[in-house]
Formats: C-alpha cells, sequence, structure tokens
C-alpha cells in the first residue's frame, strides 16, 4: 500500500476534515499536487504550512485535525500531536561504486552512518562491505532518532555508541553537516560516500576547517561584554534550561546576557540589538554552517563556556540535543 | 509615573516571574537595555521575542507570565492574553513649520489622520488649522483602532467615517503605506505632512504609481491556473473564511487553489512551490509594499477577484482588515 493510501485511511479513520501538511525546502515542488490529490481523494480542506520545516524537531502548529509531516523521520522521546509522518519512499540503490570508490578510505573497523533517506540503504551496503573483509558495524538508535545508523544533525548517538567497536565510519548522504559533526565528536576518521556525486572523500579537510573558524568565532567573542542567548520556539529544539543555565554562567563572571526566544534563527532577524555576540542553543546548524552571515560572532553553548574560561580549548565539544 | 514604572507595578501585581518583551524593529536597540531594567529591578526573568512584530495585530505567543508589546496600540476587538501594552511617549510637537507647509495644499474641509506614535499631536494642530479658518474632522475609531485619527495599514475607518463631512485628507507622519490605503480607499486628495523631513507632499503620484503597479500584477495573473491563498497565523491577521471563500470562487471559475498557513510571509519562503500567483490574506501591506520582491504575481483578495472575472476593474477596492 503506498504512504498516500497509508494516509488517507488515517484521515478516515480519525474523520479529519482539515489536514495541514509541512513540506522541507527540497520538496517544495510537491506540495500544491499532494493537496490537491488528499483534497479531491478524502474530501478534506488542505493546509500547508509555508512556514519553513528544518526537522521532526520543529513540526508546525496549526488549526487542523491531522498534520502530515514529511521528508523526516520522527523523534521516539517527542509527543506530537496528531502528526502522521508521510514516510517517503527513498531512491533505490542503483549502484554500489560509491561505495567502492570510498573503501580503499576505510580502516577495517568502520560503522556505517546515513540519514532517514537512505538508510534503507545500509543493510546492503554492509553486506558489501562485509564481503570485502570489513567488520561492520550499525549503531542502534536513542531516544531522539528513529533508526540504526541514523544520524541527526543534532544527535550523533548510532556513531558514539559504536565508537569503540570501530576505527573509522563511512557516512552514506550528499551534505557535508551531519558527518562533520561525527568528524569533530570523535576523533575517527570519517568518509563520505556520496551516492548523487557517485565520489568518496574524508572529511579531514572540512573538519579541520570549521575547527578553525569555530576558534575564531570564540576568540572574537572573548572580549564580549553582552551576550544574546538563542532560546528555539520548535517543539524539539527548545532548551531553555539549558539558556538559564549560560545566563547565569554569563553573569558569575561578570557578563551580561539576555535571553532571546524565536522560531525561525536568519541573520536579518538578529540585526539591530546591541549585542556583542550570541550563543544558539537552538539547532546545533545555526552557529557552525550559517557562520559568516552573521555580523556578530554566534556560539555554541560549548564554545560560550570556552569564552567564559569554564572549559578548556583542548576539551573542545560538538554541540547536540541528546534527549 | 513613567510607563516602566506602570509595567513593574503590573509584574508585581501579577505576580509574574517570567516577562516576554516584543519590539518592532526600528527599538530593538533598545530590547538588551529594557530586559535588563526588567530584570534588575523587578526580580523577573525577561525573554526577547525576537521574531519580528509588526504591529498589535502580532503578539507573539511566548511561555512567559506577562507579555509586554512595545510600540503599537492595542486593538480594542481582540482578546489579548497576559499582554501589557508599553505606551512609549511620543515624541514633542516641537514645531509647526511642516503643518504650514502642507496647509496651502489642503482643501477647506479635511480630516486628520495619523498614527499611534503621533496621536497626542492631533489636538494642537486641528487649532492650528482652525485658526486658518479650516473646519477639521477627527474620526472616531472603530474596534479595531485604539484612538480618534488613527489609522492601520489594513484599517481606514477613522477616514471613511468622516469621509462625506471633509474634501480632502491631512495626514501625520513618516511613510507612505497608511495615507497610500486612504488614498486609494478615498476619491479624495491625501496630503502628508511629515514631521521628520519638516515637509508636505500630495499623495497623488504615489497613488497613481500603485494604481498601475496593482493593474499590472491582475494582469500577470490573468491566465493564471494554479493560485496559492496566504492564510496568517497571526492572532490580528486570520482571515481562514474569507481565503475559504476565494478558494471555492476560484474552483466555481475552472482554476486551482491552495491554501498556505505561515506566520512570517517573505518571498524567499515561497519560492519552489509550483504555483503561478499569490493571493495574500494576512496584512495587506505585503501585497502592495513587496510587489517587486515576488516573483509571481502577488495580489490582494479583491484583485483576485478581478482575475476571476466577479469584480470589475472600475469597482477596485483597497484591501482591509476590519472588524
Amino acid at each position: 500500500m503506498g504512504e498516500t493510501d497509508r494516509l488517507l485511511e488515517v484521515i478516515r479513520g480519525r474523520n479529519a476534515k482539515t489536514v495541514g501538511l509541512q513540506f522541507p525546502v527540497g520538496l517544495r515542488t510537491k506540495a500544491v499536487e499532494l493537496a490537491r490529490e488528499i483534497e479531491s481523494r478524502a474530501g478534506v480542506t488542505c493546509l500547508v504550512s509555508a512556514d519553513p520545516s528544518f526537522g521532526a524537531c520543529d513540526v508546525a502548529e496549526m488549526p487542523v485535525d491531522l498534520i502530515v509531516h514529511l521528508g523526516h523521520a520522527p523523534m521516539p522521546h517527542l509527543r506530537y500531536n496528531r502528526v502522521f509522518f508521510y514516510d517517503l519512499p527513498g531512491p533505490p540503490l542503483a549502484s554500489l561504486a560509491f561505495i567502492d570508490a570510498a573503501e580503499p578510505l576505510l580502516p577495517n573497523r568502520v560503522g556505517l552512518l546515513t540519514t532517514t533517506q537512505f538508510r534503507h540503504w545500509l543493510p546492503p551496503i554492509k553486506d558489501h562491505l562485509e564481503r570485502k573483509g570489513h567488520v561492520v558495524r550499525i549503531g542502534e538508535p536513542d531516544r531522539r532518532v528513529a533508526y540504526a545508523g541514523q544520524v541527526l544533525g543534532c544527535d550523533y548517538h548510532t556513531a558514539t555508541v559504536v565508537e569503540k567497536d570501530v576505527d573509522g565510519y563511512l557516512y552514506i548522504g550528499t551534505g557535508d553537516f551531519h558527518p562533520l559533526g561525527v568528524a569533530i565528536l570523535v576523533d575517527k576518521p570519517v568518509i563520505v560516500a556520496d551516492p548523487e556525486r557517485g565520489t568518496a572523500r574524508d572529511l579531514k579537510e572540512v573538519r579541520d576547517r570549521v575547527l578553525r573558524q569555530r576558534h575564531a568565532a570564540i576568540a572574537r567573542a572573548h572580549d564580549a561584554q553582552t551576550f544574546g542567548i538563542l532560546v528555539s520556539k520548535k517543539i524539539g529544539q527548545g532548551r531553555m534550561d539549558m539558556a538559564l543555565g549560560l545566563k547565569a554562567l554569563a553573569e558569575k563572571h561578570g557578563r551580561q546576557a539576555s535571553l532571546f526566544l524565536m522560531d525561525l534563527v536568519a541573520p536579518d532577524l538578529l540585526q539591530g540589538y546591541r549585542v556583542d555576540a550570541w550563543v544558539n542553543t537552538a539547532c546545533p546548524r545555526i552557529a557552525i554552517e550559517d557562520v559568516l552571515q552573521y555580523k556578530e560572532p554566534m556560539l555554541t553553548p560549548q564554545e560560550f563556556e570556552i569564552v567564559l574560561g569554564e572549559r578548556e580549548w583542548t576539551d573542545y565539544r560538538f554541540d547536540e540535543i541528546r534527549a
């Protein structure tokens, strides 16, 4: 049964009259088409949520009977209210050439990692690598992650849980951010096998460049007097207790800190406030990936601890939101 | 008693422990300072809302005991929950030179209009113009507007309520949008007296240029097949019933329409959807002021009716949200 058929059953079962649809940016092209199909087949009214959606941490509040969230796997520890996670069929594993490209870069004992999109590729890739003599581990998920071997931009549990059993990682996917988190968190090589480009690469250079950027941000914030601590409104990104703790820590060290609550974090939304540096407790990607877009230094909580002298540079930690 | 003292009394009276602060863009420079003052004087924790705030139609939902909303007068018809409207002292009326600059452009019978910022200037300006022989009217507010003579970007009641008694309007303020709404809504001259520039001008040219832009947008949307109808999440901008009515009207005319729910409406948030034209039921400014920023035509509800043939070009109406 197709996923739309399963959704139609849920709509009927709940007697929903209004349905909200939430798409990540890459799936916006499908929005009107899916809304129309659901409206005509289920006799409901659809509302497309046009607020950006970044993950299962970020489910819109909508005045509807059922929200359909596409493109992300649910976070097991969150209590979702009337949310249907539409499970998109991932692409087929057409070729193992990109794995073969990665294989010479891999150590013998390797941990497999990916995002929800490619999760169904992990078993055949494991078999393939084992046939080539590798010892392969796929880490079991935690309360924030749905699938074995899945990593989020904020939770690398499936990497760290197998850390002692492997000498490096193979990440299956297209972007830098997820494997970068592993490369910074764990002092072992991370090899990226990219199914779109069909190529493989070691993440060491990217890791070193980002760490230099992070140290530069910490240095720029060294003498900052007034900090703005960002707290997210999103269901799976809120870390108010951490933010309050960081504010108290700042004040203990004679610095000023104000709390800023927001939904979407974006450079133009932070302009004009008289703040010397930002500390981000929302999605960890914001401080790392968008670093050059913000006028003031944008720090992670752990980097803020370094600025305050509460943590050593040698104890640098990648920010995660664990449940 | 200053407004901050009045706020501190309210905080004490409610025994509030957490206070949210909501600033319009122009007041962001005061945010950290006010948050700090309230924290130190009231012993509370402040949260600055960093989601943009555009009016009293747009009060943030925040997990706090009291929200402090700055820069806008409350809308009488809305039920606000734990909101303190911080009434900023307006600037003093230092000189009437800008009124004297406007006076030769005015008809004998004139209606006075302004925004909340300058509302306390209206009585002395009325006196001044009456001494020069004018008949001056200041329209009483409706359920959406707090003060006599005040206009909102979405409610021009204080202009239309005196329409029969005046031959033109004098608007006191700095921007174009509010008086533009009056100039399009009412077929009478609108003169702007700008206290910052100290100058006056007739709005006729701006009005004619904007009407040409609006007709161009309508023409561009003429053959559109798929419309995206925007509905706001904001407390004072939601017009779901209107949006549903427009969707039904589109379908009656053989066009497709999907509903899009969102908080902040911005060009990049609407990119990628397969929509030929947008219809905006959120803040009326969006279609008019930001017209050139959107790739697809952005229509008001009344303009959409013209596209569908349900309204004549000669019956062009400026969009308002009336309560």
